[in-house]
């Protein structure tokens, strides 16, 4: 908990929910008649409301980007370390805008929300959401907020996907677009990753086919499972080995399959587990879907440079060296896309040991470049 | 099936059990007071014993390497394009072992094998096993078949640990080790990988302990989790893009969570429900574990120079340029202690796509290689 707020940091924050009542058709085909949206803000719009920066979450994120909600907040929201006064994205100048994506389960309508239709939590009913979507209620958002064009969409991997969507859904609304570790589509080993995690959330027997909120349970195995599973592509194998190594937990073996014999062990176990007490099931399956259903180019027989067509942000691609859930050479199709397009684009590949999560994290090479791109966007 | 046996064929072949009833002291301070090792043989042992080849199987092999059961099998032994007259390792000249390692399911005596004390399934009471424990059953087996001396010890993965062991652990007994896609020790990661896959048994409802044997059931949610991840593991990103790519599983996207979208997913359901049908949970664990454990260099305070000074034997390491389960990286840790322990050590390290599985497949610059290092191998 800060006891004092630091210089840097937005400070505290409240999140502030928008309802939404005109229908939202979705990519499934189906859709949803009324739903919330949680924001929070940081910093203000300006009077050309020019200034607007929208921050977009991955898998498991959501709103709560920057700042404390209390003093006694333990840590601030995650990604505070380039949000905030003098930080990347900077509050002085920019309004920043970060939501919880619809489907999600910190606020915004998603499967454990109640189905105005039955008065009871969606669970399986809730429709399946695609990046596509999520940028059309992003839209409606900035409808909401009277902004008419960003001046950036950012975000890191999942987060980047929505950025690169919005260039495409609404050219004429975004002026950059940020996106960090971030890949045009999935491989089908990133596809095969999220399959595990499904199929432990839906194996689980506390998942109830979806409906387990009406049986005051949760699937916390298959949670725990996922997660666990997913924070292993988090991290490179290096970080991991400098992080943990086979260091053991207690100073001797144990010889059995129930002690955990290696720091690694108690460490991914404690994710998971923390992880599984926090998180909507159905909110994991939700994300892993968009994730692998996203693929702009499959619109344009496959032809990412074709995609991009229409889009008129400028564009700065980041990726990091030991990221191999998404690894460099994905930001790079990314890249050659957009110079075969004709756009402007800036990449930069960071070095970095710490795989897929640097992009949240205060690596001083990565915050300088982000620095230098921010402050050249004219607001 | 094959209609006709193939001429390269080491043809039909029977397994055999051996029966042991010293007991046998393990590395975790228990001991088995008898077990069963169940093998088979391929070739003739020669009037001097001089040219007997052990093959040790990773972690969900066994016993049948190669050849058939009978003329019904779809399938010959799990490294058969590696086992028999003509391939690699020659079955005219060498006489070939091949056996179920101890806490196996197919045969030898494993945690679903009756516990002689009570009669009833060891089940969790099973002891854990480590390499260094398979390799003193491996040497009494060669006691009980009358081989002083290995010609070669051989084996992919696991199996390659098992046979840089034996240059340690009897450095009398074997004249060539021949270690394939393996490593010194796991990396965090792959310590990682195998956590997950212990939680998804432990976890398992169905798991009962360990004593599931009793209830009738099999923890195969678990299982199948545990070889999904596994497989993820064995096959390069480019190989499974290569496989599936995103090829869609039927000719539109259903957008739900229990259809199967891609190609990929449908994969790794089957290999993960084929696997629980057929493998022992608690042998799954006892396997991953003994991967953990395996790092003979921390008795030499972590110097595998000094780990291997009394090794005898000619050492062959195999790696494939793709495998990042055991990277080249991880064989050459192994090479270049073996330089320093001036050991005589041959490396290659072979240009293939498809990852750690490639130590199983017929990769013509792979079988050659080995075809050349086993032919200089006198008799």
């Amino acid at each position: 908990m800060p006891s004092v707020i630091p210089p840097d940091s937005v400070g505290l924050v409240t999140p502030q929910v928008l309802h939404f009542s005109e229908p939202l058709p979705l990519a499934c085909g189906r859709s949803l008649a009324e739903y919330d949206l949680v924001i929070e803000t940081y910093g203000e719009l300006n009077e050309n409301r020019s200034n607007a920066v929208l921050i977009c979450h991955a898998l498991s994120g959501h709103h709560h980007a920057a700042g404390y909600h209390s003093m006694e907040d333990r840590k601030p929201g995650w990604w505070d370390s380039c949000i905030g006064p003098g930080k990347p994205i900077d509050t002085r100048r920019f309004f920043v805008v970060a939501l919880n994506n619809l489907g999600g389960c910190n606020g915004s309508t998603g499967p454990g929300s109640a189905n105005p239709a039955t008065g009871k939590p969606y669970g399986a009913d809730f429709p399946v959401i695609t990046v596509e979507d999520w940028v059309n209620s992003q839209a409606r958002l900035a409808d909401a907020l009277g902004i008419q064009q960003w001046a950036a969409v950012v975000g890191g991997s999942m987060g980047g996907m929505q950025a690169l969507q919005w260039t495409i859904s609404y050219p004429d609304r975004v002026r950059h677009c940020m996106a960090i570790a971030s890949a045009p589509k999935l491989s089908a080993q990133n596809i095969a990753f999220n399959e595990v995690a499904r199929q432990a959330i839906l194996t689980d027997e506390e998942f109830h086919g979806g409906r387990f909120y009406e049986q005051n349970v949760v699937p916390k195995r298959g949670l725990m499972l996922a997660r666990m599973v997913g924070h292993i592509t988090y991290l490179s194998d290096d970080a991991m080995g400098q992080k943990f190594g086979r260091e053991l937990k207690t100073d001797k073996l144990n010889y059995d399959f129930h002690s955990v014999e290696f720091q690694v062990e108690s460490y991914l176990r404690y994710q998971g587990e923390e992880f599984s007490g926090r998180f909507d099931a159905n909110t994991y399956l939700l994300m892993t879907k968009a994730l692998d259903y996203f693929d702009p180019a499959s619109a344009h027989d496959g032809d990412l440079a074709r995609t991009f067509a229409d889009a008129k942000a400028d564009f700065c691609i980041m990726s990091f060296t030991t990221d191999w859930r998404f690894s460099p050479a994905r930001s790079r199709e990314i890249v050659d896309a957009l110079i075969a397009a004709k756009k402007n684009v800036s990449y930069l590949d960071i070095d970095a040991p710490q795989g897929h999560d640097a992009f949240l994290l205060p690596i001083p090479r990565y915050l300088e470049a982000f620095v230098s791109y921010m402050n050249r966007i004219a607001v």
